[in-house]
């Protein structure tokens, strides 16, 4: 594994060319990507745009011209990436804000099958567990790791944070149908980094982030994904008047709109949202299946440069690893830290694992030979 | 009430050098800035640093550097506005979702005093009212109209925002403690537009909107007041790792922050909240006193002009008006639409309200005369 593989590697990349839409700073590797996607050079002119030209030039009228649609729109961008037919993702929140949602409407629909527990598989997630709790605690439910007959919902992730290890969606799937409970998955580490197929395995609900992979902004809105079968029973708590039926009546009572905008709260984050909108330009240039092809490439790439490094390679199998190589090291903090240092951004995450992401949009084979040689050079001093 | 008048006015109002701070389209009125606020001329610069700078710039460690407290410093810009001493005061989440969170944790506050009630005071807002109903309903609580010892919490709304009508602020949240429950004020019509005195008067929880009166920017942020007496038991039910005691430990239980930090949830959604805080910049160069004493004179001013016209004035009292004049009309809906054709930008409010907001900080003394010269000519065609 040589500089000069790397770079013939970038030569032959045909998605080499996307890398100079993204504003990264000359000489820094960033492999931090599933943590906070780098920026698109064109959000500023957007952000410009939706500043001067719309909420500035058009003021309260720019909300039925630009924005009231913004959630379902920007929702049916994503949908193509997470394998949804039109009409079942929305946008708005945070990530823990709707798996609130969806974790209490998830539960409702399993107290009318007559079932309370929640099941949370794996190393969920800090938040996907505190919120499970908190939900569970407001519905009575008990919480188990494993799916049984009682089991009213399960909640699992699709890619674990800290391993980079992909779940087994079609069989954790299956396993939930067999057992008649509904399934909700979190694909925070998969949404713009490989192929989801939400309909194609008949998936109940889904949550994801919007500003790893995807390269939202800092605190880009999530999103949800309600299918089309389940809606009607989407009871979710979090009734904001715009997920009503009617909005500007301002009705006493709460009706849920029709579809997947039941699922929509309060007022959204318009410009967070619309610089969302401006990155997911990028998809209209390429496939998320030719984006996993290169990042498998570059995560092998990735894993061959440091196989003969004293570090563990954490998901080493190439089909269930996710587009991130987690190393298993004692001083992985100060690994990290140190490859700052030299602009070579990984993270660092509790107790022992320096993390490398892969956007395969914006990384390049130079790029990962150049933080395996640093990371060589750190660990034979 | 001349055009005269209306410029002799405004040549003599010390707030009138402001109004250049803000991009409004030449020869636009606009009176519904307390449903959308015009944006400041130093957004879309901050924005482009933002982007740029820090997010481009710094990538994954602008988190730390420029982001990760924000949700407080911006917080701390805003107490001053809502009557707060320091660490009271977050932002994050939209309002739908900080009452979601407010009501449950008073709730159970009440709870702990044995009691299950939950008054919704007046003609609430049509979300907080949606909201209450889905908390009380998972908290298994009754809802009524009164204050009684039973009451566990009360929410309130303190600027009507169909009639302008200021509640008695004072006097509900005496009556409140008096009984023996805990008070949680929406301040969505007030924040920005007149003192409000949370401290003084001891207030429990507020919630309130940035997007209105203060500029914020169409879905801008929300915040929470928790008193620093009540912190220690606010116990929310959206415990997102950004409210952890220690987020990056990424433990396995919640453990909720110290302060009013623990009222955050999710990653919160910075490009929208850092918009917020440029427009919160315009406070350093005036005083809430002296944007409420201009307000009082231009809602005034507007009411002297159209007080001869077949439209009833709902809130008459100068001393209970909030900075909005609300008309009664049976052909409300239309005379809106006639304005906004001429670049008079007011709103309708079912089923009868022509509603004219006045920000004192960007609206003129002509502004006023001119919508009510135009509603004159339309009223007597």
């Amino acid at each position: 594994m040589s500089l000069q593989r790397a770079r013939d590697l970038d030569r032959s990349d045909p998605l080499g060319e996307l890398r100079g839409q993204y504003d990264i700073p000359s000489g820094t590797v960033y492999l931090d990507g599933n943590s906070l996607g780098a920026p698109l050079r064109s959000i500023p002119g957007r952000l410009a745009e939706v500043v001067s030209g719309q909420w500035a030039g058009r003021l309260i009228r720019a909300w039925p011209e630009h924005w009231w649609d913004a959630p379902v729109r920007v929702g049916e961008r994503i949908a193509p990436l997470v394998g949804a037919a039109p009409g079942q993702v929305v946008v708005g929140d945070s990530t823990t804000v709707n798996l609130f949602k969806s974790i209490i409407a998830g539960l409702r629909i399993g107290a009318g099958r007559g079932r309370s527990e929640l099941a949370v598989l794996g190393d969920a997630f800090p938040t996907d567990r505190y919120i499970a709790v908190s939900a569970a605690r407001m519905m009575d439910s008990p919480i188990t790791t494993e799916i049984t007959e009682r089991t009213a919902l399960v909640l699992a992730g699709h890619v674990d944070y800290r391993t980079g290890v992909i779940a087994d969606f079609a069989a954790i799937t299956e396993q939930a149908h067999d057992a008649g409970a509904v399934i909700l998955w979190d694909l925070c580490h998969s949404v713009g980094a490989l192929p989801v197929e939400l309909d194609a395995h008949a998936v109940d609900l889904a949550v994801g982030c919007t500003y790893k992979f995807l390269s939202g902004g800092p605190g880009a809105p999530a999103f949800v994904y309600v299918a089309s079968a389940l809606q009607a029973d989407y009871d979710q708590p979090l009734t904001g008047w715009t997920g009503h039926a009617d909005p500007f009546a301002m009705t006493e009572d709460y009706q849920a709109a029709e579809g997947v905008a039941r699922a929509r709260a309060g007022t959204p984050d318009m410009l967070s949202m619309l610089a969302l909108d401006a990155a997911l330009d990028i998809w209209d240039q390429t496939s998320i299946v030719d984006a996993r092809a290169k990042a498998q490439q570059l995560t092998q790439f990735f894993v061959d440069c440091v196989e003969d490094l004293p570090v563990t390679v954490l998901a080493p199998d190439p089909a269930t690893r996710g587009n991130q190589v987690s190393l298993r090291h004692p001083d992985a903090k100060d690994l990290i830290a140190r490859l700052a240092e030299q602009d070579i951004l990984g993270d660092f995450r509790t107790p022992d694992i320096a993390r490398f992401g892969f956007q395969p949009l914006y990384v390049s084979f130079e790029d990962a030979w150049r933080a395996a040689s640093a990371l060589r050079a750190l660990l034979s001093t």
